[in-house]
C-alpha cells in the first residue's frame, strides 16, 4: 500500500473509528484499525464484535493494499501532526508515515488477522432525518440500564411502521418513548427490533449534529446505520450491529391514559427544586410530593435524621384530586432533562400507580415512572 | 444568631472556603464551615489543620453567633437556590435557612467544637501585585513532588529580598527559578521560608485572577495571604498556613552558568513535536536530541520495539559544539508548558551536564533539567 493523504481527512475518520476501540486485552487485534485502499478511498474499519464501523476518506493510491494498527496510538499521532498531506506506505507489517518534518515507522499486523465486519446484502432501507432521529433517541438511552437478567430490555426497542417510529426504553422502574413521524417510506409491513444500548451511544456520538438524510438497513440480525458523503455518491460512514433477540415487554399496558391529579409546572424551576430536595433526601433517594389543587400547588418535601430536612412548593396549573405521592428524585430529575419543552405536564396516580412527564404542547414524548412503595 | 444574607455573597464565600474541606473520617469536624458573625460581617472558616481560609461578607445582623455546618453540603444547598435575600438563623445546634418558596434545616455542631484557626500578630507585611506573584507560583508549582522522604524540597521556596522575591521549585530532576520586582517595601533584611505545595495550590486558585494588591504577613512558623474587601477596608479573604521546617537546597549551585550548545526554537512546535516523539517512547520515556549546530537543526528520535519509531526535527539559531542528550520526554514539555514566551532556549551541556530552557527575551524565569543517564 502507498497512497497520499490529507493529514485532516485521516483525523476526522479516525476520531470517528477510534470510539469502539480500548484496551482489549483477550484479543488485542480489537484495539487496532483496519486500513485498506479501496480504488480512490481509504477505508478505516474498527470493531468490538458487536458493532462494526467503517469510515471512507479520499486519497490519491499509488499502491493498494491493507494493514491494521494500533487505533488509539495512530490517532493520537496523527492529532498531533501539522496540517499537511502525508504519505503512508505499508512495507514489512509496518506502516511508515512520512510528512514534512517527521518521519514514523509503526508496527501493525495482517490484515488477515483482523476479524470479518459482516455486511447487509438487502438492497431496501428506511431513509430518516438523521438529526431528529439521534436527538428522539438522545430522549431515550439514557435511562436504559444494561440489565443482564433481562437482556431484552437492555437495548432501544425500535418499532417502523408505514408512517411513524416508535423508540422506546426502560429500566422497569420508568420507561420513556418517542414517536417521529416518518415520511415518503414504502416499508411493507411493521419491523421491530432491539438494537443494543452501546450502538446507539455511538450512533449519537457518530452522527448527533449531522444534518445529512440516513439510511437504515435491516435484515434479521443485524441493523446498519449510512450516511452519505457530501457530493459524493459513496458512502461516507457505515454504522453495523447485532440485534438483541427476544421479546420486548408489552409496554403500551403500562403507559397511564388518565391521572387522577395533574399538575403543569416551569421545567427548570422543578428541576432546581428536585436538586436542592435529593441533597436532604435519604438512602432509598425519597422525595415526597403534595399536590394541593385548591390553592395550585406542589409541595417537595424530603427528610434524612442525620443532615436535616428541606420543604419547598411550586405554583402551577391544577386538576384533579390532593395527592401524596413518593419518588426516587433521580428518576424525576432524568425525566424532567430529557424533556425540551419550558414547561412540562406532572400527571399523578394514586395507590401505587405510575406517573407520567411530558413536555406541554409535544406528544411525542411521554416519561412514565412508578413511584416508591408506601411503607 | 440571626442574619439576613444575598444569596450570590453566601455562594461566592463558600466557593472559596470549602475547597479545603473533604471527606475526613477520622476527624469529621474539618469537613464543616464555621459561620460567626462578626458586627456586619458573615465569617465563613475552613481549616484542614495546615491551612486555614477566611472569608467574609456584608450581612445584616440581627443576633449574633456562630455555628459549624458540612461545607460541601451547605455550599451545594446555597447553589441551587434562586438569587434572593435569605434569612440565616441558628436554633438549637441547627442551621435554618429560609428564602422565598424553600425552608431549610441543617444539622450542624457547636461552634467550639471547631479547631482554632491560628492568628498572625505581626502587624508589618510585604505588598506585591496579587495577579504577578500567582502567575509567577504557576510556574514553579507543577513540578513539585510531594516528597515525604526530603520534606523540605515539597514546598515552595520563597527568599524576599530588598528590591525581588524569588520563588523556586524542585523534584531534584528538574528545578524552575522565578524572579520577580519588589517595590516600596521597607523590609529589614531577608526572608526565606518554604510554603507548603497545598497552600501555593489554593493561593493560585482562590486569588489567581484578582488583580488587587496581596498582602504577606510572616511569623516564625506561619505565613499569611489577605486580600482586602473592595471599597471596605477590611479584609475579604486570608490564608494562614504553617511554613515547612528545614534549610532548602543551595539550588544556585545547580543552574548551569553556560553551555556548550544553545539552540532558539518555536515554542509551540518544539512542545509538539515533543508530544509526538513521546507516543514511540519507552518505559523510561526517554527522548533522544541531536543538535547539528552547521545545519542549525535539532533532530529528535524515539524508539520502542514494540511500536515503532519517530523521527522529527526543528530549525533555529544555533550556537556551540555538535551534542547528542536524551531526557525525559515529560520533563522538557513541563518545562516548554510552563513557559509563556513564543521562543525559548534549550541550552545543552556534555556529559550529564544539566540544561536549561529559558524565554526570549525574558530573564526573569529558568528551568533547568537534567539529562537521563547514558547507559
Amino acid at each position: 500500500m502507498k497512497t497520499i493523504i490529507l493529514k485532516e481527512n485521516l483525523k476526522q475518520g479516525l476520531n470517528v473509528v477510534e470510539k469502539i476501540t480500548g484496551k482489549n486485552l483477550t484479543l488485542p487485534v480489537l484495539n487496532n484499525v483496519l486500513l485498506i485502499t479501496e480504488k480512490n478511498f481509504l477505508r478505516l474499519c474498527t470493531t468490538d464484535l458487536e458493532m462494526g464501523i467503517s469510515w471512507w476518506t479520499l486519497i490519491k493510491t499509488e499502491k493498494e493494499g491493507k494493514i491494521s494498527i494500533p487505533a488509539k496510538l495512530l490517532s493520537s499521532f496523527i492529532g498531533l501532526l501539522p496540517d499537511e498531506k502525508m504519505v503512508l506506505e505499508v512495507k514489512n507489517k509496518t506502516l511508515f508515515i512520512e510528512c514534512k518534518k517527521n518521519k514514523t515507522k509503526i508496527k501493525g499486523q495482517d490484515a488477515e488477522e483482523f476479524p470479518i465486519i459482516p455486511k447487509i446484502e438487502e438492497k431496501e432501507f428506511i431513509e430518516v432525518d438523521g438529526y431528529k432521529f439521534c436527538q428522539g433517541l438522545s430522549q431515550i438511552i439514557e435511562i436504559i440500564s444494561s440489565s443482564q437478567v433481562r437482556p431484552e430490555i437492555s437495548g432501544v426497542y425500535l418499532l417502523f411502521q408505514k408512517n411513524l417510529i416508535k423508540m422506546v426504553g426502560t429500566d422497569s422502574f420508568r420507561l420513556a418513548e418517542k414517536t417521529l413521524s416518518l415520511k415518503n417510506n414504502n416499508i411493507k409491513g411493521d419491523y421491530s427490533l432491539i438494537v443494543p444500548q452501546k450502538t446507539i451511544r455511538e450512533l449519537i456520538n457518530i452522527l448527533g449534529e449531522r444534518k445529512e438524510k440516513l439510511k437504515i438497513f435491516f435484515s434479521p440480525n443485524q441493523i446498519m446505520f449510512e450516511l452519505v458523503m457530501p457530493g459524493v455518491s459513496h458512502p461516507q460512514v457505515q454504522i453495523i450491529s447485532r440485534l438483541i433477540e427476544g421479546e420486548y415487554p408489552d409496554y403500551q399496558e403500562i403507559i397511564p391514559k388518565k391521572y387522577e391529579t395533574q399538575i403543569i409546572l416551569d421545567k427548570k424551576e422543578f428541576l432546581n427544586q428536585i436538586k436542592t430536595a435529593s441533597l436532604f433526601s435519604g438512602k432509598i433517594n425519597e422525595v415526597k410530593f403534595e399536590v394541593d389543587p385548591k390553592q395550585g400547588k406542589i409541595e417537595i418535601f424530603t427528610q434524612n435524621p442525620e443532615i436535616g430536612e428541606n420543604k419547598s412548593y411550586l405554583l402551577g396549573k391544577t386538576e384533579g384530586q390532593p395527592i401524596e405521592v413518593s419518588f426516587n428524585h433521580k428518576f424525576i430529575s432524568d425525566g424532567l432533562s430529557s424533556i425540551q419543552s419550558s414547561e412540562v405536564i406532572f400527571g399523578l396516580n394514586k395507590e401505587g400507580g405510575p406517573a407520567v412527564l411530558k413536555p406541554v404542547g409535544d406528544e411525542s414524548y411521554i416519561y412514565v415512572v412508578m413511584p416508591v412503595k408506601a411503607d
